[in-house]
């Protein structure tokens, strides 16, 4: 395939992580080195940027504020959960698209997200091959929750992860600072797949960590949870949990919807439930226990404490973004930069690019012969896999004693 | 006054900070240092330890590991919430107390907490002068809320400060990512004192931080509240809020009193309210607005996330730990350590000697004139104030990606 020239797009997609951004600063810095690449443009608010005209010029922004991307979190060019109707019945959003590429020349578009996201840079790269525009398109994986097909892992896990293990050990010692019983139940994010919450097993192997830990992989079953409670309870005086947010019944139920429904009938328990899930279960598993109890829902910290960043992870997301630009530049298309871990016991990860077809839309989760057979802890096989992940402190500048995160000029584009 | 030798002990009562250990090692080490101290003792569970006979002997610690007790957050002793009974009508505790001070030959006490603390070590002191006991009693002040009396601030606020303007620059990148109006709420810990919560104004001196701030030191009124956020929604599309889990209206009834009655009513709104204040304001706020809406509880996580410490703030507990040992050898009792800040622009803290009677049972609140006049943002003589105590990094180290906390032998002492 001959070398492509012109310019190159990059867009953001999904919810935040502490790491997107490592990866625009990988691919921006790439494309600038590229002689093949004519100029390099931020699409605002991801597939929406480019539908509506909102394009940056990023060749425009100070190079020492564009490398603070690299330890800056969430998106910075921001980011959109837009998604594109299905190209057989409506193809307006395509068109558009095509015509915004040809406005500006873009021969080279780049999109940074998860499942949804491949799936969206999937159709519009089939919907170029169909209309006769020479192009390339490649995804980068980005989520927190680990679970994109066809990558070891993806960036974003790493960084969340170690928040979420080091906010473990933190609340350990804090809930446990008492002579008295206490329950505390920590919320963690993921709806399907048990990736981040099983993270929280670093703690404990770094000394201090959850009593029990329950994944969506497994059926949730609230008399067993009560019962695992009460047995830690009992040997240690107090209980750490930390739960996922899609832990679901053997019928598929959300958990957390049963203490909706409390919460509605509000008779349940002679007292109006507060909290959600984690304030949920920490009540409902106190029912024979007079402990001190706390629900505590991790919420958006765990996906945007940027100071506690995993430097692995930092420098994989750039990677990711850099190899991206290479493969687009060198003639690949449809494909996803993915992550391979090799052999032996140094642990060495190296990028491949992948199908986007084999990615969009499919949901990796935790293997189930990586949790204990009760359901209730991860197995040493998590350990080895998510320990090199978390590894390395990020090198994040403070100013007036807090983050100096990038400030982008974010300077409209001019075709 | 001559100096007197024996044995010390050391508690720690009240909640957890990041710093309270440092003052820990920072008194160990000083005594380790005196030719007065013949013995190092740690109560296990504050004063509770002490009555129970429950002391560890800290000279059989590690001396490396006792070091890492600076980085570690929460009571490596364990803490304890035990209010002594009033020494006229019931002196149990103080017998029992003054039994274990003679039994190991103990003439140095140090407590480490907030206002009850400071009661406690009050009543201690008197009943032993009473009681013909050479002694020293000295108190050192620990609290996020930084609400004790006679001192400029206290160690544990500045790391807790440092954590809560860092999460607000974090989740402010987080919530505006999209094109989508948000409104997000996050609670903060205070409540009669809104000091920490006022700390999240550091976040928007720095770049980004909440739009809306509301302290307990301002009667709280809900129609202001929804004004107010509807006004910034219109101008911005997204509105950040700090809120301090204290505001109570202007009869003195908490805010967060009215979602817990809302959620017993539960038709208030036509569904159940789930999640407390941050998530009840949203959600009363949104009435007329359709944004995307989150609460936010900080909860446990402002007060123990160590690897966010200030460095200020670590070495000021550190140094208010080393001047209580120093000013009991020297003859000095029934005082708190206090810091105070010489005039001037350049940021220098000093210790000096306060008397318990001063501190016990007084609150500190943040000065209404630093408080806009509509009562939903801070001044600068706030930022001016808080900004030098967030300055500095942790030394923190890292093993296995994750913080290496001091793990202590606690070994029983002997008599």
């Amino acid at each position: 395939m001959t070398k492509l020239k012109g310019a190159c797009l990059i867009g953001q997609s999904g919810g935040p992580t502490s790491v997107i951004n490592s990866s625009v600063l990988g691919c921006v810095e790439a494309a600038l080195e590229s002689e093949y690449i004519t100029k390099v443009y931020g699409a605002a608010h991801g597939i929406k940027g480019v539908l509506n005209d909102e394009l940056y010029d990023l060749t425009l922004e100070d190079p020492e504020e564009l490398k603070l991307l690299k330890y800056t979190p969430s998106a910075a060019l921001g980011s959109c959960r837009y998604k594109l109707t299905d190209p057989d019945s409506d193809d307006t959003d395509y068109k558009r698209f095509l015509e915004i590429l040809k406005k500006y020349d873009i021969r080279y578009f780049f999109y940074i997200g998860g499942n949804d996201s491949m799936d969206t840079c999937n159709k519009i790269s089939k919907f170029l091959s169909d209309n006769d525009y020479e192009y390339r398109v490649i995804g980068i994986p980005k989520t927190i929750d680990n679970d994109l097909a066809e990558t070891d892992h993806c960036p974003g896990y790493g960084s969340a992860a170690k928040y979420v293990a080091t906010t473990f050990m933190e609340v350990y010692r804090d809930a446990t600072v008492y002579d008295r019983g206490s329950i505390t139940v920590l919320e963690v994010m993921g709806r399907n797949a048990g990736w981040l919450t099983a993270a929280s097993a670093l703690a404990k192997y770094n000394g201090t960590g959850p009593d029990l830990i329950y994944l969506p992989e497994v059926p949730f079953d609230l008399d067993k949870f009560v019962a695992d409670v009460e047995k830690v309870y009992k040997e240690k005086g107090y209980v750490i949990v930390a739960v996922s947010e899609g832990v679901r019944d053997n019928e598929g139920k959300y958990i957390s919807s049963y203490f909706t429904d409390m919460a509605k009938k509000k008779d349940a328990f002679g007292h109006a439930q507060m909290g959600g899930l984690a304030a949920g279960l920490a009540d409902y598993a106190n029912q024979k226990l007079n402990a001190k109890i706390r629900g505590i829902e991790l919420s958006l910290l765990q996906r945007c404490a940027a100071h506690l960043a995993s430097k692995t992870d930092i420098e994989e997301a750039y990677m990711a973004g850099k190899a991206a630009l290479e493969a687009a530049v060198e003639g690949q298309t449809a494909k996803m930069v993915a992550f391979k871990r090799e052999e032996g016991t140094e642990y060495i990860c190296k990028t491949v690019m992948v199908d986007l077809s084999d990615v969009a839309n499919v949901e990796k989760t935790v293997p189930r012969e990586w949790i204990n057979e009760e359901g209730n802890d991860v197995l040493q096989p998590f350990i080895d896999y998510a320990l090199p992940l978390v590894q390395g402190e990020t090198e994040l500048k403070y100013e007036n004693g807090l983050p100096r995160f990038a400030r982008l000029k974010k300077i409209k584009a001019k075709a």
